[in-house]
């Protein structure tokens, strides 16, 4: 057996397709598949269709979403007034894993990038100028990645958003909590003493 | 977002069933499919029902075969003399590796194992014993896995076959070729010493 048979050798070839899967982990998870019963197959093929289908992005924050307007875009609990700027739908995620951030979202669903190509035109901005204009937002957190890329992109969004009279701030950069000095860069470092606070 | 939008979370939910895929990689590929497009998840989705529907099982040693047997089975290139019994099919894979077995396989579909109430009724052995009738077989390799269970099942084989003037070897234990001694096991390199060979 050089080769696997042709349906095997495709599912292990879309597996592969999946971030962070290689070869071995591919193959591990076509033999899975093909160890468990018919419906569970069925099941796994029928999410991934209709995760495709049934998401859409949220006609007012571009975050993922089943329906029209996202969960938090419809929470009336949340304030309108402080708006957090991210470059993908899963960075949603992590931020709101806090259970402190009680505002809302803007999904860039990118970050500026000459060498690839992206400009401003590519990035979701004209709807988050359009957030703007009723005049209930505040604060702009930019939660880009802390990147090159990520730093442009915040660093055009300062640019753009102040004089519209909002309020623009940055995440802020230092060690992370639970880590140790030994392995923390320069420039992380570097980060953590220019944001240094009053104990 | 507490929640993620319920055809996501179904098909995280999905993700996460697979071996080795936990809650991140999970939402990372879930995220990976929405971001696609949906020729992509229509292919990956084909590709899961193909895979089960179109591979079943070689009626001649029991690996995975989209026929009724499967290419090394019906390559008569390959010696029938010796046959080399694995517990699963992937474990073809590895050995196929090696391009110097030149053999036929025979796969157990699993191991002897009390404490999950794996008996020799629960394995393919009926099949082996069929194919030892008519007298093509001179050699078994038992290539179980080098567990405590993989151990078992291989003196079992060894105690079965024996009386019915097989040859039957087991594969060879040792520290694995490029590794380093200091990051052997006892046992690894009590089984090396006791497998050494004349240099």
């Amino acid at each position: 057996m050089s080769d696997f048979a042709a349906p095997l050798a495709r599912l292990i070839e879309e597996f592969k397709r999946l971030p962070g899967i290689g070869q071995k982990s591919a193959q591990r998870l076509a033999f899975h598949v093909l160890r468990g019963t018919r419906e569970d197959a069925a099941r796994l093929a029928q999410a991934v269709l209709d995760a495709k289908d049934r998401i859409g992005l949220c006609s007012v924050c571009n975050n993922i979403s089943d329906g029209d307007t996202c969960p938090i875009c419809a929470d009336s609990e949340r304030s309108p007034s402080i708006v957090c700027v991210v470059e993908e739908p899963h960075n949603i995620v992590i931020i709101e894993k806090t259970r402190q951030f009680n505002g809302r979202y803007h999904v860039l669903h990118g970050c500026l990038s000459p060498l690839r190509g992206i400009g401003p035109d590519q990035l979701k901005l004209k709807s988050l100028l359009d957030r703007l204009q009723n005049g209930a937002i505040e604060e702009i957190i930019v939660a880009t990645n802390p990147t090159a890329e990520g730093e442009a992109t915040a660093v055009y969004l300062s640019r753009l958003l102040k004089p519209l009279g909002v309020r623009v701030t940055r995440i802020g950069m230092g060690i992370p909590v639970g880590s140790d000095l030994e392995y923390v860069d320069e420039v992380t470092m570097l980060k953590s003493i220019e944001g240094r606070k009053e104990i």
